[in-house]
């Protein structure tokens, strides 16, 4: 196991399942969760392909001691055998069209059967399947599927009780979509407990909510009408429940972007008294609209900073197509332009982003 | 009848169901309705507190030969009366729990018993009732609930067609909710085809497909996943089997409303040439918060135009609250500020609207 000390307690130990993708971008879910996650710990990922090594090892080039399996049965005497019996298998595939082929769903009967619970961030709904919901039930497994949004009757209508929040709300949002906004969430969110502070992550995707996210919303799920109002309540609740002196939003999309146009509901619903701009400098257009030029990042800070009355208080990068010159110039560069403090977490870690936000006058808020 | 004239073909004759409410604000659905429809010839209007009276007589002050009744059955006689047997029965009571209660069933079963058509914009889906599905069945008549999403399979996902659509798009966006925004663009699309130019709506809300908008989305009840592509899909089919001059997009919400944030979808997925601004100047908080102050005119008009690129080129007013000499200081005042053509479409019409609009070279569009 190789997961960060929390107290936050563990739903259990997972088997990820991700047959055919571990090595490629419909194995996204299962990185997030073989990179960080407070929610189980992870025992083994299942992908016959790259069965025996690593899979530290093979998606950064570091090990970490979680191994890649040929099958379920190996998944579980893997778990065994570190004294750490699995309780869940996690589906880590994110599929084109969201389903699961007849080979996984084999697994998952084979899950269930062995008294596994599974949770998935699929589109099609495992738990609306009748054979899957009777294992589960004979089993005495649960099914979880993260996409499916609550009953409509516990949903909530924006209200204005945001207002009642003490808590520092700080929302990272993104000039891009795909750009490592939840990431360097969670490094703020670590070093502000490193440093003493109460601090809780606000998901608002399935993989936030994968990694243990305790509060939060799935935003691509929610019918539009309750969007406000279920990100209005998921802060207050954080801050009712755990009187947290930072509530850290996760950020979905971009302000402009053609696509995923995001970032206003949170910034009108959450009403943070801080925003951390992630940004990668050597974009040039929109994630995956490559017709769509990227708009400058001093340009999103001004439409950020006009619609929410509240500043951007540090640019976050992402450093993908960059050497560590390049890193440098650019931290540089935009801190010239911007006026702002610009960290690379990844590389630096989050310590100087979180004493960034920390220094509280600065927004003015009472620190 | 008091129907505007169009080349549009009638869904049929509409009996609104409006029971104890026509004469508030939980009438509002059965109000658009008797303003402005092209879907339905309106035969009668049910709402027995006032049957005897004139609906536009109650409404705005000015008969407009609509009858309100006291039943279902005079409802059926009024439009047998004058040549026009109902087809339709049409909820315009839009509660807050978006329920009918036991007395509305009854009035819809003794519809569908009469083989009337039930069309409905309630939360609550009436055609998911076994015992309405079955009559409706058994008497050849058919439910609509209009807030129902497509199934997933119909939906689109953003794709970038929208650079195709070659028809000039105008958005009707709001400096707040509720302010008048698909009123103003319905009588856009009236001014510009009474000048011989072909001009099609695309709803966003459910009152505007009950008005007979025939593209557009029902934004507040599609998950948020797919706003954007469903969005550019109703553009792109307007402009692809209507080769419409114009295509008017109607707003929701606005830009910075703390729980209505809208527009952001429509400015990125849309790609509006041209920005039309409702206004209410009288209005100094934002609808149902009065603790959140309006930002001034000013504001969402450079935040509309940072964000989009695209230029508002005029602003039109929601005249509530002011008397008309109060209206008149307005229009100059922000033809001042803004240095944009300021109209009052119900006072004057649309036609310097249209105008404004027509004048394409300003946005950069050939005319």
């Amino acid at each position: 196991m190789s997961q960060q000390p929390t107290g936050q307690q563990r739903d259990g130990v997972a088997i990820v399942y991700c047959e055919g993708s571990f090595d490629n971008a419909y194995g996204k879910t299962a990185h997030g969760l073989i990179r960080f996650t407070r929610r189980y710990d992870v025992a083994a990922v299942i992908d016959s392909h790259l069965a025996g090594r690593d899979a530290g090892e093979v998606l950064d080039g570091t090990p970490n001691g979680i191994p890649i399996v040929a099958d379920l049965t190996q998944g579980l005497a893997a778990g065994d055998a570190v004294g750490s019996p699995p309780t869940h298998l996690v589906i880590g595939l994110a599929t084109d069209g969201g389903t699961i082929d007849e080979p996984g769903l084999a697994v998952v009967r084979a899950a269930l059967d062995a008294g596994l619970n599974v949770d998935s961030g699929l589109h099609d709904f495992l738990s609306e399947r009748a054979d899957l919901a009777e294992l589960a039930f004979a089993n005495g497994g649960r099914i979880r599927d993260v996409r499916m949004p609550p009953p409509r009757a516990q949903l909530h209508f924006y209200s204005g009780k945001i207002r009642e929040v003490d808590s520092i709300v700080v929302a990272v949002l993104g000039t891009d979509s795909a750009v490592g906004k939840r990431t360097t969430a969670w490094r703020l969110v670590e070093s502000l407990e490193a440093q003493g502070t109460g601090a809780e992550m606000i998901g608002t995707g399935q993989t936030a909510w994968m990694q243990g996210s305790r509060y939060g919303i799935l935003l691509d799920s929610l019918v539009n009408d309750f969007v406000a109002g279920e990100l209005e309540h998921a802060v207050w609740s954080a801050w009712k429940e755990t009187g947290a002196d930072y509530l850290v939003v996760e950020g979905q999309g971009s302000l402009m972007h053609p696509a995923y146009p995001g970032g206003f509901e949170i910034l009108a619903a959450c009403r943070p008294d801080a925003v951390i701009l992630q940004h990668a400098p050597a974009r040039t257009a929109y994630d995956g609209f490559p017709d769509a030029p990227l708009h400058p990042v001093e340009t999103q800070i001004e439409a950020i900073e006009l619609i929410s009355g509240r500043p951007v208080v540090a640019i976050t990068l992402n450093h993908e197509g960059l050497d560590s010159d390049e890193v440098e110039r650019w931290k540089q560069r935009l801190r010239e332009s911007t006026d702002l403090p610009v960290f690379d977490v990844l590389l630096e870690g989050a310590e100087g982003l979180a004493d960034a936000v920390g220094n509280a006058e600065r927004f003015g808020r009472g620190a």
